[in-house]
């Protein structure tokens, strides 16, 4: 596939018949056991958890632990339990349709360094729910249903990227910040990295990837909207920028005799900001990194070196508003008498999710009584991945200040049980109507 | 005095008989050995060379070895020598008038950390070899000649200060860098702790002061002037910044949402520039040091530090500027939505040479047939404590490249000798016609 397209090829073969005309089934109106989600939550937190936050990070103990965890929920709700070669856990209930394809839904459980119980968690314990739910109703789903935990989320999406044949042996063979390789790490939690570059699932093969995730962001919290439908998982376009003047003595050098490099980089940030401001839409530019050199107080600035990052669904937009960029730096470079040079980091490649599967999340939110927004989502997730190979969703529950990646993260439990409700409807609704 | 206003007040006394109208004495045409003061210069070169540059800093064993050699020329010159209580060195040659006051010439012999041979050296051998041409000459001094090479000057004009009675026993007890008092660091060179904070230099008590200096910025070397005429040391009015918004993840946090401050530190830096350049004159202003918080690709800024400095001969245009660049940035807070505390750090006070003697060196370069410019010093100097207590003027050689505080430091033989020059014109001139 064209390296710059987002990814959307999976989407456009799925045709989900229309929602329920006659007397609604009985299924529409079950619910899931709120009290045992957030009961899952908080035995969940204790996991991993420092005084400075949770440390559930990658392979390490912690996230044994909440794997562990996670695994007695799967039997629980009498699903089939495997650790796939790449070290996800898969949690299998056997479809009565010989030919359907799986329905997946899942998360992850482990956590960036010092952040919240939320992010990942919340998802993986809705869709633990969910398959206690289904369970609870002695319900018989046509599609084979996988629950889905994925490996390593924080660090790159591995274990996703496992699933969909994306691993390499250099990844294999590639250490983490402790010296040990992925294919340690990966055996270490119970996959089998001998089997991972061959393991993969070609696109086609699963009916749909739903995931659910906390917003990571203060839309639904400042709006009062219950539900985000995630419209897809934005591209990311970065760069690492140098701005080059002359540092010189700031009491010696007359104003108009200065190439100061701090001033050059003041203005591509604002140019950035501006840039991406003037168009409709929900792009954002961010100049995140900054450092200036040498930083004393009587020198010119000589030197700076700062990113610049995109983001969007759109990857023509991301290109176009870069062009625009790095027109405007030129012209500022050349009045300003600095040099400035720009090296393209790897590119994300936006996720747009099923237009079909957004209707069906945007239908059950509503045959719940919860008010709805459809949303990009800032961050990445899982489901990029899964987007390649087959029809993907995504549904977003409020993050209270729309804090993530913190000990402060916190999501209110009638949130999450609202989540866990949309997502059990979803599920059944598109096991009804999916092929 | 007011701490604001500019130090002047000793220039308004003095009053200099116009120049000789009848035929010019014999001593209009000496000259110093040019070829001398720049081999006093190569024998200064190694001392405290490293291969990263200049190392002869504060009380260091690299300025001991230079002060040695510099004592070793003054009494060459004939000078009497002695070390004063602050640790200056001072060569004296008697005046044949009983109640002339003495006039001062000098400067410094210590660098800064991997600074070049240039900043204070050249000052300091022009004055030597100035003395050691007067002795050629055996010339009858009218008042007393005092050669002066001031301790310590590039870490906070220390032996200046000692001189006119500003160390204080705070001052003796503070510990550098390497742990040691300046009282102990003063006696290291052979001054006397115990006498300084009693020896001073009252206001009236000195004829004059003259230094010679590299300019340290680029004018005289771009524009081929071969001697500035410094018009006053700057005042220097300075400000620690902190900006605060809020540290928020770029992917997740919309552009109208954002209380991102390193946006808001960029528009006021280049508001800085903006307000310092729009007025006529030679003020300077920079931000020179610049810290971002975090600095991290996906986090919008939360937190910048900064300085803002700015540069002039009038203290009342410093504060008006200031002024002007507070509102502004007053308004910049607002529409950004970030919050900034501002704290002034210490107040230099600016010098104005007196006018008078500034005519005597431009009379002097111009008999010896050389360009000159009237210019700011926008670095500090000793002469600026010196003009406290009596008339100040200072000569400016040019800096190849404006380049100071470097290894890459050079000042051109020829400059050198021609400042020799002026310096030695300079000094038999303000002896015939100073009272």
């Amino acid at each position: 596939m064209q390296r710059r397209d987002a990814v959307k090829a999976m989407a456009a073969a799925v045709v989900i018949p229309p929602a329920f005309r006659w007397q609604d089934p009985a299924w529409t109106q079950w619910r899931v056991n709120g009290e045992r989600v957030n009961r899952f939550m908080s035995e969940m937190a204790p996991i991993g958890r420092s005084p400075e936050g949770q440390v559930r990070t990658g392979f390490s103990d912690a996230v044994i632990d909440a794997r562990r965890y996670a695994t007695g929920l799967m039997r629980g709700a009498g699903l089939e339990v495997e650790i796939d070669p790449a070290g996800n856990i898969i949690g299998r209930r056997a479809g009565s349709s010989a030919d359907a394809k799986p329905i997946l839904f899942g998360s992850h459980v482990d956590s960036v360094f010092n952040g919240g119980n939320y992010d990942g968690a919340t998802g993986t314990m809705c869709a633990l729910e969910v398959a206690h739910s289904l369970n609870d109703q002695r319900y018989r789903n046509r599609h084979p249903l996988w629950v889905t935990i994925w490996c390593d989320e924080e660090r790159g999406l591995t274990g996703s990227r496992g699933f969909i044949g994306h691993i390499t042996t250099e990844d294999l063979a590639h250490p983490d910040a402790d010296g040990r390789t992925l294919a340690e790490n990966i055996r270490r939690i119970g996959g089998d990295p001998a089997r991972v570059t061959a393991y993969r699932h070609e696109p086609g093969s699963i009916a749909c990837y739903l995931e659910l995730h906390i917003e990571q962001g203060g839309i639904l919290d400042r709006t009062g909207i219950q539900i985000g439908v995630v419209e897809g998982i934005v591209g990311i376009m970065s760069w690492d920028v140098t701005i080059t003047g002359f540092a010189n003595h700031s009491g010696t050098t007359p104003m108009d005799e200065r190439r100061n490099a701090l001033l050059a980089a003041s203005e591509l940030a604002l140019a950035v900001d501006r840039i991406v401001r003037a168009r409709p839409g929900r792009q954002v530019g961010t100049v995140g990194r900054f450092t200036v050199k040498p930083s004393v107080q009587n020198i010119v600035p000589g030197e700076v070196s700062h990113s610049i990052e995109l983001r969007d669904l759109s990857m023509e937009k991301l290109e176009s508003l870069w062009e625009e960029i790095r027109a405007e730096g030129d012209r500022i470079m050349e009045r300003r008498e600095t040099t400035w040079i720009h090296e393209q980091r790897p590119t994300n490649i936006s996720a747009i999710s099923t237009p079909a599967i957004r209707d069906v999340i945007a239908e059950s939110a509503g045959s719940l009584g919860l008010s709805t927004q459809v949303m990009p989502s800032g961050a990445g997730h899982d489901a990029q991945d899964l987007a390649r190979i087959g029809p993907m969703g995504m549904i977003f529950v409020p993050s209270v200040g729309g804090i993530s990646h913190s000990p402060k993260e916190f999501t209110r439990p009638e949130d999450i049980t609202n989540g866990a409700n949309v997502l059990l409807q979803t599920v059944l609704r598109l096991d009804q109507r999916l092929p």
